[in-house]
């Protein structure tokens, strides 16, 4: 599998990414143990500090690992990974380890236990940030305290859910740059 | 503009549209006024109630309309409105009417008083469901009453924000159902 190389990256830029809605994969380590998920229902919702909201289902494996660490990396896959993803989202932590199952090396995060996955264009190591609405939703605030972006490619062939199996590949780009306020861009 | 002819659809399936990650515009109602928003950062959070999430800064015209009508409706665009919605978020609804000056068709939503964008491939007609994280984060927690889709195209061309004026269009599809847990799909 790829690794690719990644660098720092500004936190409060990583909407680039992200914003986008691709499916990611969130790593986690909790005494000992480590697990990866995949999932879909994230979105920015803050630059500064660097914030973003995802829902991860009590059901997950995952879900009891990260309530209690507090923490998670949040992983970009590109469309070559999409099988993979798809068997890593297909399987439980419960009964695997995926990390051997599917041949995921891993980097050391720099801020906090749980792994980079070096096969993901970006990893966003994150802290819990407020956890008002886990118990309601599944819903976690992040702060993203580190990021680490591929230099190339620029613009990532990220992979996007549309329910029933199917997925969306990222297109074409398009800049509208001329049309912007300064202050927007 | 094209007009798109849409269907009611499932509110349970509303992810099929949204979890991709697409620019949405926000259209509001409120005491005899109306506007549209551009807005990127939002979420899937439930499919029974059918719930989603989203960030809608302080700053916009809409927000105050929005927070007291409780209700908006989002729709979702083509490419080919790439430009209006561009320049719709680019301007503010306290200086001009936005319906007017872009040419905006508009239809009566059945269940809340904010208007079904024609020219936009799907509208979700949303009530406030949670306003627990508005005013810390100006996170909305909406429940998609209604839902209206275009019955083609089946994949819409969709686009999504990169950041810096530069937009990602939907690109191919791909099918990997074979690899899902029936239940999964």
């Amino acid at each position: 599998m790829r690794r690719y190389r990644k660098q720092d990256f500004p936190v409060s830029h990583i909407r680039q990414l992200l914003e986008p809605g691709p499916i990611v994969l969130v790593s986690s380590a909790w005494k000992g143990q480590r697990n990866v998920m995949t999932m879909g229902w994230h979105t920015v919702m803050e630059f500064t500090p660097s914030l973003l909201g995802c829902v991860i289902a009590a059901g997950n494996h995952s879900f009891e690992m990260i309530r209690r660490s507090r923490q998670c990396v949040i992983n970009i896959p590109e469309v070559e990974m999409a099988e993979t993803v798809t068997r890593i989202g297909n399987c439980s932590g419960a009964e695997i380890d995926k990390f051997a199952e599917f041949g995921l090396a891993t980097t050391e995060a720099s801020e906090i236990s749980a792994p980079l996955i070096d096969a993901c264009h970006s990893s966003f190591e994150c802290r819990l940030h407020d956890s008002a609405l886990v118990d309601k939703y599944n819903f976690f605030i992040w702060e993203v305290v580190k990021a680490h972006v591929a230099r190339t490619p620029k613009r990532p062939r990220t992979i996007h859910y549309r329910g029933g199996g199917a997925f969306m590949v990222a297109g074409e780009g398009i800049s509208l740059k001329r049309l912007f306020r300064r202050e927007y861009l």
